[in-house]
């Protein structure tokens, strides 16, 4: 998992390498004929990258874009009116049953399918009418890593305004940075976490991606009851559970979800929670540095920001005893019907 | 918030007697013009009752049907392109400020917008184009369960199939018995869960509205860590979490989605979990006696199904010597901008 963590600059360098042209082609169809409806597929680490892509469609685009339910296609048999509706189908592995008959019966009623899977031999790319293939070379750890920065990459390429997605390029090295700045503080917050069963994770926009895939990480790996919510959810009811036991950790930096991330994190302090920031913000109460560049725009954060809780997550397992490779009970491939 | 859970059979009652001519004609307009898309906009137990009506339109109408984040509005300002879209925003109090900037932005960007909720002079329902009330009278209880399954009824009434429609009339004499069948088993359950702080609760398909639903009530009620998940979600990584010390709780029955929640059960018991059952399923290791009529129709049960998990928030709650009627840190209206 450390080894797959470590190679995602190199992996986003031949990604934007590898797939320019394929990427190009896809936005510039977008473009020329959008789309009314984006309807995303996903499962699992696949699904946060479907939720990232889903607000830079909407803020972008001014096109609606949400996740769909395979379900009630695969469980009910629905049959959906999907004339002029783009589906994107997000899948490390390209072989869940379910999402398969969900591209199945989108094309067969009127939807364009796009697939982003790091198996360009896969089934659902066999599928689907466009591919991305994410280049991210062999996954072996079970929890996903470079396969989901691959997803955010590749999303931000598709989806992104063009001022972001000019610079893209960059963020290779950038992520190096992070990674170098991220090891000693993610030991350190492992350290501190090592005894917690209960986590909660939040972030709000663009960063809510972040907030999901990190309490899935630490589900994964170190079975901890991770909560990742986005702050006005965990406002709404959630934020109960919040006390001395629960460390909060939060992904925020300076932008529009500031102001309620403040909020949260002072309501939390009053109840005598421990609070932790990953971000460039000045949200009171942080523990951790700084360890992304406060000019990052907001749009490319969840790339970055994941990587100090992609550490974590290996960190507490070791600290714990336990293989952050092979997790119980898990296999790389979970086939949903 | 137990007296309030006991009114609900009269409330839906009320309900159908008061709303039936609303129902019908937003019903009938749905029928005569199928919108391309139903985008629905809510927070907390509202957003549960909207993942209810989301299934129901995609497996009755054939339409898609997702929810939308309000942050890309209210955040990021995106307009989206919303002509023939059905907005449908679910508010117990009509007074959050995000979903009332949803549904501006929706009505002036081509969308038609109906709101639901319990209070029909709000500001919500002043900005929506119709309006459902859900005449669930007064909710007092921080914790919301009258309003909830009016939701769940007024969705059912708009959008299931019409020979389910036809059903609910014979709900409230059925809901009657449910409670009266609940309230021990839920008093019992109460008591085998006095101790955990962890809690996981799974469905799938109709059912998964009620295990998010669980899992919030038992969050702000008794500060119960608890994930609700669909339980392909929860076979898809966090099922690593469960043990000894986390309960897992089912609602299953027999259907479509029996099989999965079967394969979820026999990976819990061999982690040794702890696995409870609502539903009149056949899935083993069960402890729970079946609380609902076998003839009860799938699209129907997150109606009454809730009812148990309802009592049982409220019974822990009461062992652990805390007041449900007023948990720490939580207003009954919640703001969110």
């Amino acid at each position: 998992m450390r080894r797959e963590i470590a190679e995602q600059p190199q992996r986003w360098a031949d990604l934007l390498d590898r797939q320019g042209d394929a990427l190009r082609d896809v936005r510039d169809r977008i473009r020329s004929r959008p789309p009314r409806l984006v309807l995303f597929v996903a499962r699992g680490t696949s699904d946060h990258a479907a939720l990232y892509a889903n607000y830079l469609v909407q803020t972008t685009w001014g096109v609606p874009a949400a996740s769909a339910s395979p379900s009630v296609v695969t469980l009910y048999g629905a049959r959906l009116a999907l004339d002029d509706v783009l589906v994107v189908a997000v899948s490390q592995s390209g072989e869940s049953p379910d999402l398969i008959s969900f591209v199945r019966m989108a094309r067969a009623n009127g939807a364009t399918t796009l697939a982003l899977t790091n198996a360009p031999a896969s089934t659902l790319a066999g599928t689907a009418d466009q591919v991305i293939d994410l280049c991210a070379g062999e996954e072996t750890a079970v929890a996903a890593t470079k396969t989901y920065t691959a997803q955010l990459l590749a999303s931000a390429a598709l989806f992104a305004a063009d001022d972001v997605a000019r610079l893209l390029p960059r963020l290779p090295a950038v992520a190096d940075e992070v990674l170098q700045a991220s090891s000693s503080a993610a030991a350190e917050l492992a350290t501190a976490y090592r005894f917690a069963n209960r986590v909660v994770t939040a972030a709000r926009g663009y960063s809510a991606a972040s907030a999901h895939e990190t309490a899935l990480k630490l589900m994964e790996t170190s079975y901890i009851s991770a909560h990742g919510m986005s702050s006005a959810d965990l406002l709404h009811g959630p934020v109960a559970m919040l006390d001395e036991s629960v460390p909060l950790l939060c992904f925020a930096s300076q932008g529009p979800d500031t102001a309620e991330i403040e909020e949260l994190v002072s309501r939390a302090h009053q109840h005598g929670v421990d609070v932790d920031v990953v971000g460039d913000g000045t949200v009171t109460g942080r523990r951790l540095p700084p360890l992304l560049p406060a000019s990052i725009r907001p749009e490319l954060r969840p790339l970055l920001e994941i990587i100090p809780a992609q550490l974590l997550a290996a960190e507490i397992a070791v600290e714990r005893g336990l293989d952050p490779d092979s997790p119980r009970g898990l296999s790389k491939v979970t086939r949903t019907y």
